[in-house]
């Protein structure tokens, strides 16, 4: 038995878990929470931060083939100094890079997909061990908030990445290794043997962002690897740290295991370069897994063509909003989805529809400033306090989102100005509240475009009939991430869901409680639905696994 | 109960059956192969062949939403008059189409998974019950012999569209339609319902061929049908009456449940329309089966962008003659895949590689020009008798077979000549035995390109391993359907599959019976792998289905 198949072993049942609940998409997590010292000991914490703290200003010991020098590209949004430098691979280091990917190909293949998951799962498990230094990590690079760069960069992200291993593997065992197959004949039956092979399709480049690093490349990663495909990983440069420990930690078990390290490389890239658009174009290269803006996203759908795609990209996030019984509740559920993690989610709430002549709640017939009311009382207790706000804020990513801040008061009316909030441990921490701004449904250049950062519009129509439409019309033409709804009527409820099916948008209904629509549950919840021009594919489904392999099959007559 | 749920009630135990096939991948067939009257009955292949007879010289009985005028484009490679007129559809009637077949989707959607598979089913059932009718229209538009019509445009392709079926019912259903997810919490669990429905992609369009109008259209048009997708049905002009007949049926059956008919429809064309294309690009096709030629096969991957194009196209089939126990049975093996339809099969053999040394067999050391008199030899039994012969090449499907037929002397040398064979029955009819062309391995430019039809080249090589090299690398470029191996050598067998597994083709080992190359058994055979250029997808796999439909969720708190 190799030491693939004993990892194998080692994880079959949470595997078998993982399966089932992909099925049943009841809860599952295999991967907990909760960054308490109850759960993980008394010194995981410290241990993880201080390995985070021993990669700052060193040279990360990864190499890559076809690398030249070294690159420093991170800036933290806390204003912490980084300085971790990663080999860098410029354009004319990516043909060395391609062929020493594909050199141990043949026999990751030829290992078979016990072997192969076996290794997958390892990985999981190493990088379990390493969660606080890769939420310390994810933290410092996306400006994610403590608790939440440990859950949605390291517990959630490694249940996404479970679950997608688990799609592989139900994927590639749909069909027997061999199989007999006997037809009857006039005198006696035709027999004959048949081999079925799992193979890869070649190459897999991954293209991670800078705000989810972990979560959104995991889950093509794996699928990618466990399927056969030697994985590419190219990490935003303002996110590279989560993504260089993932590579090390893959290489470490791909080499215990025998295998060639270089079934996962990392490359680290001077912004300048554009290597993503580079690598994305090999021939070798056959599967892409991006995360970011739909530019580029769109730009590899259209050029990549020797490859599968797939995008998660962006859309217009709506909110239809028509009656509710929990106004505060709303309220409360609204404000906390616009102000997590400063709106910097593919996920986040943007158009908020209601009716110009206000809504029924159970505090009565409300108006629209009434609901901005709300939405500001909700605000001030989530955020009025910095050391608490900035918890659930954490830092804003980058200049783009503050330029698009600073900008927002052009296009329509402030109803809920954005705050500058200080930072109690980092001081050059850049650090903002969400703002809302009136539009009316007539503003639709407006509107229509993504605004990412921490703007919201509150919008009015004509009738909650109205929302709808304007929900399924600019959903169908400029994509969406989410869509949530709020009303105490069944028939707008069901309304809403039809409209969710045309748009192919997942729908939230009524969320008043610690549920949010930014958020999805790994083997529950679908995330990006592939039905919609926010994204081309889904975390998880068959459709995201089934094309990253061929079954390649022989036959024998068997006396 | 609805009429589609009974028909799913019906047909339920035949489902279940076919996905456990899918997944033993043992024998299952769900249509008998046989046209015996012991079988089907005494009356019922004088009853299929007089509606057969009763279309020819008549205006088929469709009405497509955007025709205008009707166009009458087969010609029986057998020379009998057929003369259906059919509606055409012109370039300029594709937005009313269009229009009209979507105009049931969200009906078809709502109905849920199994009302959409139960028609399905029904209209196999029904195309079933006329399967004698269907096997006559396949062989006067296709040229295959009755036998073969009856099995690969009759029952096998049955089994075919059953196994897509199957696929997409497990596809589907993969993800229940709802589920209740209960995450521990610190006082209560938060307790959710969520809501999974499955949502079609949009308009499905299948363009089919002219020598398999049935086998292969019907997997894709199926597999479309039941995840939801209204299908337009551009069939090939030369092989129109099999696709009208499946349409008739579908329409037929989609109006007994009370859907709207147009949900499938078909679209004649000029052949000067290229409507194909004018379709292919529309923004509401979401989804393209083709079968055909790599031009407009590759024309269609690269230009119908927003659609998941699937492709069955073509490539060099090579068969690896390294040493045999059974030269008789090797030679009649190979002399019957290569008459078989007139070599017209995308699965057909045509390159053979053999050393230039010869090969050794249990007659000894064999020569090259032994193994081309063995194959004469096995030519003569099968195809000596012209009343016989005609039974196993059927007709000639078109000029272009005939133009290439006759250029083959130009480009090698003619070991075994092709012979003009008279059919008993249809004077007319234009039946060709196959040649055998002599090559060396250096003529590459010959026999890296397809010569569809009966044409096999006899290519000599240095050595096995130079057999084997050139298929790897010939198939890794230019595709390849189908790959073969003889050899008593574990050794050479072992090299041939890893060969098989770089090239991504399926491979048959040591054919010497009743099993040939060029088929593939439904439930157990992959047709085609996705894995070389010869096609992007397979007769089926999870890939194959998955991408026609997505889940959209919808999720609320429960008490």
């Amino acid at each position: 038995m190799s030491q693939a198949t004993d990892f194998f072993a080692t994880h079959r049942t949470m595997l078998e878990e993982a399966v089932a609940a992909t099925r049943s998409r009841g809860y599952y997590s295999a991967f907990p929470e909760s960054p308490s010292p109850k759960v993980y000991g008394e010194t995981a914490a410290g241990v993880g931060a201080a390995a985070f703290e021993g990669w700052l200003g060193t040279e990360f010991p990864l190499s890559t083939p076809g690398c030249a020098g070294t690159v420093a590209t991170e800036k933290s949004p806390y204003g912490k100094a980084l300085d971790v430098r990663y080999p860098r691979v410029a354009p004319d280091g990516v043909p060395a890079l391609v062929e020493a990917a594909g050199a141990g190909l043949r026999v990751w293949r030829d290992a078979g997909v016990e072997a192969r998951v076996g290794v997958g799962l390892e990985i999981l498990k190493r990088l379990h061990a390493r969660v606080f230094e890769l939420a310390n990590a994810v933290q410092h690079t996306s400006g994610q908030a403590f608790v939440m760069a440990f859950q949605a960069g390291g517990a959630h992200a490694l249940d996404r990445a479970l679950e997608s291993i688990a799609y592989a593997y139900a994927e590639m065992t749909r069909v027997p290794e061999t199989a007999v197959w006997e037809k009857p004949g006039r005198d006696a039956p035709i027999r004959m043997e048949k081999t079925f092979t799992v193979t890869p399709r070649g190459l897999a480049l991954v293209v991670g962002c800078n705000t989810f690093p972990t979560w959104n490349s995991w889950p093509g990663l794996f699928a990618s690897l466990v399927t056969g495909n030697p994985v590419i990983v190219k990490p935003h440069p303002g996110a590279v740290l989560p993504l260089a420990i993932t590579v090390q930690a893959g290489q470490e078990v791909l080499a215990e295991a025998g295998f060639d390290p270089n079934l996962m490389t990392l490359a680290a890239e001077d912004p300048a370069d554009g290597l993503a658009a580079v690598l994305a174009v090999r021939p070798e290269v056959k599967l892409i897994d991006f995360t970011g803006g739909n530019v580029f996203g769109e730009w590899l759908e259209d050029n990549a063509r020797q490859a599968t795609v797939f995008t998660e990209k962006a859309g217009v996030n709506t909110v239809v909003i028509d009656s509710t019984a929990s106004f505060k509740g709303m309220c409360f559920n609204l404000a906390f989805s616009l102000a997590l993690y400063t709106g910097q989610m593919c996920t986040a709430p943007q158009n908020l529809y209601l009716p110009s002549d206000g809504i029924e709640t159970d505090d009565g017939h409300t108006s629209v400033d009434d609901v901005v009311a709300g939405l500001e009382a909700a605000f001030g207790k989530l955020l009025g306090d910095d050391a608490r706000a900035v918890e659930l804020l954490g830092g804003v990513v980058n200049t783009g989102v503050l330029e698009r801040l600073e900008k927002v008061g052009s296009v329509g009316t402030v109803a809920i100005a954005s705050r500058e909030v200080r930072h109690p441990t980092y001081d050059d921490a850049v650090v903002r509240t969400p703002t809302v701004v009136l539009l009316d449904v007539t503003d639709s250049s407006t509107y229509e475009r993504e605004c990412f950062g921490p703007v919201a519009y509150l919008i009015t129509t004509g009738s909650t009939a109205e929302s709808i439409e304007t929900f399924r019309r600019t959903a169908n033409e400029h994509g969406a991430m989410t869509a949530s709804v709020y009303s105490t009527s069944d028939e707008t409820i069901a309304a809403m869901r039809s409209a969710a099916l045309d748009a192919g948008v997942a729908l939230s209904e009524n969320l008043t409680g610690q549920v949010f629509v930014n958020q999805s549950a790994a083997f529950s919840d679908f995330h990006g639905t592939g039905a919609n021009p926010a994204a081309n594919a889904t975390f998880t489904d068959g459709a995201y696994v089934a094309s990253r392999f061929r079954f390649i099959q022989s036959r024998r007559h068997l006396p």
